[in-house]
């Protein structure tokens, strides 16, 4: 039975941080090289998909409706693939643009264009006055530097359990005509794990903006990777905010990226129709079209939704034993102390665990150097600024399952030796 | 022997129009559906890179720096590519970046960071204030709709036999701050087929600029598109500009759309170190990295420069034929005539068709009406804006031969009847 750290007595506490000591400095010692930095798919995954290599034979290069996907043309992707992101996403084949191999670009270059051109609804670009973003955190480091990037400026919300925390969002949003957008991964998200609920996707539908142009910058990049048999259900952003007035609020991004290939996958776009031309007259200048060829490889691939789906299940096998071994080490080690918080995700890449307030940092420079690479703590907040200096992302995919068990294990001590020398401060 | 049209006496040309009115009509009855409209590779040439498709196999999957190209990484390409691009382009690796599909997005994504972030040498974002670029004339349709949509003004020049009117630039770049960028297709132009002199090459590389980050957008698409043994020669513009002391002044584009397959190719783009660093950094907020393993699909299909070129030689034995029928075409029907000059390219992918001033949106029109679809007159022109209104593109490469040779006796008949109803009027 694990026993409250807090509750001890400073003598007591001294004792197990030396204990602690002597673990971390035998880590130290056997020059470990492990990496918990990323959201990268391990080999054993991306082998899985090895068929993606020999789907097209070069005499069958045509698309369903009889495009020669080697050429030119096609600015919005090839119909099969369409269809398989309309199974994915839930939304009719119209409202979606298949694009190129990164829907991190789509999201970066939908921000652009706003920025530089505005977006259906509103008046003029974004960049015309300061605009503004709201960033729930924990959430995705490369959005909010997407926005750093770009000079918005980003509002930090909490992210709950069923959500971001909507009451805020909805004060600022009716409030602050420069809010111009909010990041959201609505489903498993990065890197809390969390799914938005009916209620909180409801309410950011309908909730009243003050900008005519608010968007919702849903990206749902873990759609269909669910952990277990039954995976969580997020309601339909697109179909809610039509129902409520809002058609053009929402523009959801996906991508095949942890289906397929990380570097090599197929990303997509999906909104209102009155969006979804909007970006098709902006790309017409950018490109003449996505590589339809890897677009069909894919099509061919994978087949239906029920392929897809299939695959997904194939891909959580290999998954699933890294995120248990984290959490059951996490509940051994740390369970019954009070000095940290974890996710038990459902799906998704990521755990996400918080330490006593004042503790990430110094958890992620023990770790260090123990050999053990983690995300940088803050990174999981705006400009990198955790205020409560807590959260830290764990990745458990791409290392070995052996390698995520060690690593876990460091990441244990140096979470309850910077927790004791905290205590004794 | 063709006599001068400009010299007949009235009577003679109305004779000569009836002729060629019902010739006209005869090909409208037969109900054509001919496309000479667009750059794109014919199936023939895109066959013979069938090799592509199974180039790579599943357990051969790292490229040489053992990177594994299926997952996310690799900003800037894999090392394999960037030799081939260096081999191309005669530019050391350290200064290429590899990218997706498209060079036109390469080309698009630097003129909106220029637009927003400014440039290496510049002081300020162009937005600033209102930029303009140089347009010489006729040129890439698809550049300068970029300019448009972008917002910045287009200043149109000529375009000569030795590349584009260096002494109006060289005047206009040295006056006007607000000249930001210049637009040049330096190797088998399009679609005048002319590759710049060594003389325009230093002229552009040395000359003064008021604006100390003017920039020579150099989209060297064609430079290893020869149709015949010999090629012309393009001096390195990077090299030429480091010599004149202004490193920073040209990015170079390319890409194997026409080699490999138009959709599904890759584009790079090659500048100074300086540049290359910056567009790094801009790019590393837009995306994780390009499709690498369809660069490394791309690198063990063509190996060496030797490779590559053997390859481009075949792809000339498919595509000079039908050069061949549009100039021996042209010449026969009409030759001596006078009321037409016609280019005849060593590479590249056009032919330019100078009419009567005056004639050419008539030829398109006329063409349109007996089955013949060309590029709209004064596509090749700013603002799609022919001042002479003369230019027609005649884009051979994508219909059979025996397509091609139709098109073209429809579009002589058209010039020639456009021409003397232009005489007669």
């Amino acid at each position: 039975a694990m026993s409250d750290l807090r509750k001890l007595a400073a003598e007591e506490l001294r004792s197990r941080r030396d204990e602690l000591r002597v673990q971390h400095e035998e880590f130290r010692k056997r020059g470990l090289k492990l990496d918990m930095t990323r959201g990268k798919p391990a080999p054993a995954q991306l082998d899985l998909a090895r068929g993606l290599l020999d789907s097209l034979d070069a005499d069958h290069i045509k698309s369903q409706d009889g495009t020669d996907v080697r050429n030119y043309g096609g600015l919005d992707g090839i119909s099969e693939m369409k269809r398989l992101f309309s199974e994915i996403l839930g939304v009719p084949t119209a409202q979606i643009v298949v694009g190129g191999n990164s829907s991190l670009q789509m999201m970066h270059d939908t921000v652009v264009r706003a920025l530089m051109h505005g977006v259906p609804d509103g008046d003029a670009p974004w960049l015309r006055t300061q605009p503004k973003f709201i960033c729930p955190a924990p959430g995705y480091d490369r959005h909010f530097s997407i926005c750093q990037h770009l000079g918005i400026d980003m509002l930090v919300v909490d992210q709950h359990q069923d959500g971001p925390d909507v009451d805020s969002i909805e004060r600022l949003v009716a409030a602050d005509p420069s809010i111009k957008g909010l990041w959201c991964v609505p489903k498993y998200s990065n890197p809390t794990g969390v799914t938005c609920s009916v209620e909180v996707v409801e309410r950011l539908a309908s909730m009243k903006s003050a900008a005519p142009d608010f968007r919702l910058f849903w990206d749902n990049a873990y759609a269909v990777h669910d952990l277990y048999e039954s995976g969580d259900e997020l309601s339909d952003i697109l179909s809610a905010c039509e129902r409520a007035g809002h058609p053009n609020r929402a523009v959801v991004f996906a991508s095949t990226s942890k289906m397929s290939f990380a570097g090599a996958g197929v990303a997509a776009m999906a909104s209102s129709l009155a969006n979804v031309a909007d970006a098709k007259k902006h790309l017409s200048f950018q490109t003449i079209g996505p590589d339809k060829l890897n677009q069909l490889r894919h099509a061919r691939f994978f087949g239906t939704g029920d392929g897809l789906r299939a695959h997904m299940r194939k891909l959580a096998e290999v998954i699933r034993p890294k995120f248990d071994i984290v959490t059951r080490i996490l509940d051994r080690e740390l369970g019954g102390k009070e000095i940290a918080q974890w996710t038990k995700p459902r799906g998704g890449y990521f755990v996400s665990l918080d330490t006593l307030d004042g503790c990430a940092s110094a958890v992620v420079r023990m770790a260090d150097q123990a050999g053990v690479k983690l995300t940088p703590a803050g990174a999981t907040f705006p400009y990198g600024k955790d205020p409560r200096d807590r959260n830290i992302r764990i990745a458990p995919t791409f290392p070995p399952l052996e390698q995520v068990k060690l690593a876990m294990q460091v990441l244990a001590v140096c979470v309850e030796l910077a927790s004791v020398e905290r205590l004794l401060q």
